[in-house]
């Protein structure tokens, strides 16, 4: 073989889409602390809005099949540097957390604006990514908050919640989650077994409210546990057979997410 | 999206069959113990009756291609509390290994029979398990155990054991052990390539007899040697083209498995 | 069930086809180093001819689509000891890793060669292989190393270009190397992302030359990165739109790696 045989492969280069985007956004953020920002929004969707504001960042989506919600947001002092004017930038989560898994969780990530190219541009440790930001216009529509009164609220911990979720995914593909006389409890049951997990308020954070109980998808609950089984603290606000809404705080209190989940009907 | 345009699942309660089961079991045990021994079966058999007596409990079954046999027992003092009538329980072995998953090593698993709802009811650490029975009389007649003369006996490290068997299977679906002057081989042959694996008297726990060699299924032997590989000893009694007896105690003596398998016969 | 009834299995012995391979060769080798030679080779060929001589081993061969060529050494000193004829002999290396997966990382393996049988004997820890011969004139021919005059040079740890690599595959199935002005580059480009990766000359071992460029298929360079990872410093030649040397010292020195991948051509 002489190297003027080795087969060539031609290349064509593929050149994206130009959107109209103008502003300055210029910041650095530990890359820990970003990943974890992503995941908890891409469990639920793979692409959204982010609002880049003077004071942080917000983000709110709801699920494909309109199930479930995430409102997230990251205050601009939870970043090492951040200048911005107000954008709205379109992107694809499921391409952010891909990239993020090649930084070292120490890494400073930087986030910059290339507004000729209409791309964000990703650095960490001497790597440099250039990623096309979404048409805002073709993502869905922003959803408006709920205004929901729900009557019991439990603080406790995101370790022991990942695990009554996966206990119960071992016989079913729903839970009850309920409180009941200063009893947090969760049950599943599936076509011949059942599985409960109870915490009494003693080994909780804190309980208040009691005779609540509603049905959830474990599916959407399994995805939340994941980022939620990292925190310290997970607030779950819960009502009788209405919707969940599950919130914990990240960057030391400088953001937050919060899911709100529907629920099933049980019926008898 | 309101929360009153979420899409509302409707769900079907199931419920399991009723059985004709009367008596009582309370006990408690080692999570580690009980996954071991669960495992010890598993490799075998799915499902199986469990013989609960005031000392302690049995198990015997054989596969469904009637190639192998496996037999447990385990005293009454190897667990933390034991209290029991007579029964017969017929158990799923897959979901209660599944279930054991979610139990730490060190958890103590309390095991407790709802004659009420026919199931036995598994609590650690916060859960509480209900998992149904099955219908001893659609389980498999318990198999009479053959006796057996085999003139040779190996006690070896169950790690020793596991190595060899992966050994042979990088290259054939068979395996022939055999005790020859001193020395147990386990050899395999694959179309175009052979292994053997030796270790001599002193490099085993023990040694009796020679001028034994049976052939065996390694996918059998792959199988029993996953549980094997975490016991010190394990003692195999060989004959010529006969069954091999593979056996070990657990839970410090107060336990056994036994697995016997069928030879194949090698041609010429 | 008594073992009487226990189902017998037929097995049938196959037999290896006899090859005529004459000769002598008795050798050892630490196992950890046999294992990254065989994955330096295997990354890009299944099997292929090592010619064993009285100063030490051989390899060369080209993949399967004449894309890129290995050449491989290692001489008699990597060896704890070696006693050999002149040989040629076909080994499937897909096996050879499989078997040497079993060894632990400080073994001794022992090769030697049976005449009679026509197999290579692989010996480590108990175990002994007996692996056949691939018949040499049913193996591709040798290739001849092209002549080439790559006028850039740079010496980089083997971490850092895996590195490179895995971050271009996040987004692309090419990369482009490049040289210029005392900086390595490696860029790649999907449909609408872009990903850049420099080290300036004082974060590289050594950089020589400037100007140059050209683009290489991450599927390669994807394979061949892994065996590289290891290294503490490997050489990258390059040229304008021209074939890559990549090159590394193995076994302090003793060995040498090298591959050698055509470009693909840029087209605008």
């Amino acid at each position: 073989m002489g190297y003027t045989k080795l087969v060539v492969h031609v290349l064509r280069k593929k050149y994206g889409r130009k959107l109209e985007v103008v502003g300055l956004l210029k910041a650095s953020i530990n890359a820990e602390l970003l990943k974890d920002s992503i995941e908890a929004l891409s469990t639920l969707v793979d692409e959204g809005k982010f609002n880049f504001a003077e004071d942080g960042i917000t983000f709110k989506a709801v699920d494909p099949a309109n199930v479930a919600m995430v409102t997230f947001s990251l205050k601009s002092d939870a970043f090492s540097s951040y200048e911005c004017d107000s954008e709205e930038l379109g992107m694809d989560l499921t391409k952010l957390s891909d990239i993020l898994g090649m930084a070292q969780a120490n890494d400073t990530v930087g986030l910059e604006l290339d507004e000729d190219a209409q791309r964000m541009v990703i650095t960490f440790s001497g790597l440099t990514y250039a990623v096309s930001l979404l048409d805002v216009s073709t993502l869905r529509k922003e959803p408006s908050t709920p205004k929901l009164d729900l009557p019991a609220a439990v603080v406790m911990s995101g370790g022991d919640f990942r695990r009554a979720i996966r206990a119960a995914e071992k016989i079913s593909d729903h839970i009850a989650l309920g409180v009941d006389k200063n009893v947090l409890y969760m049950e599943a049951e599936g076509d011949t077994d059942r599985v409960k997990f109870e915490l009494t308020k003693d080994q909780l954070i804190s309980l208040k409210g009691s005779g609540v109980r509603s049905l959830y998808s474990l599916d959407y609950l399994g995805d939340m546990s994941k980022p939620i089984s990292r925190v310290p603290e997970v607030t779950i606000n819960l009502g009788k057979d209405y919707p969940v809404q599950i919130s914990f705080s990240i960057a030391d209190g400088s953001g937050s997410a919060e899911y709100l989940l529907a629920p099933r009907i049980e019926s008898d």
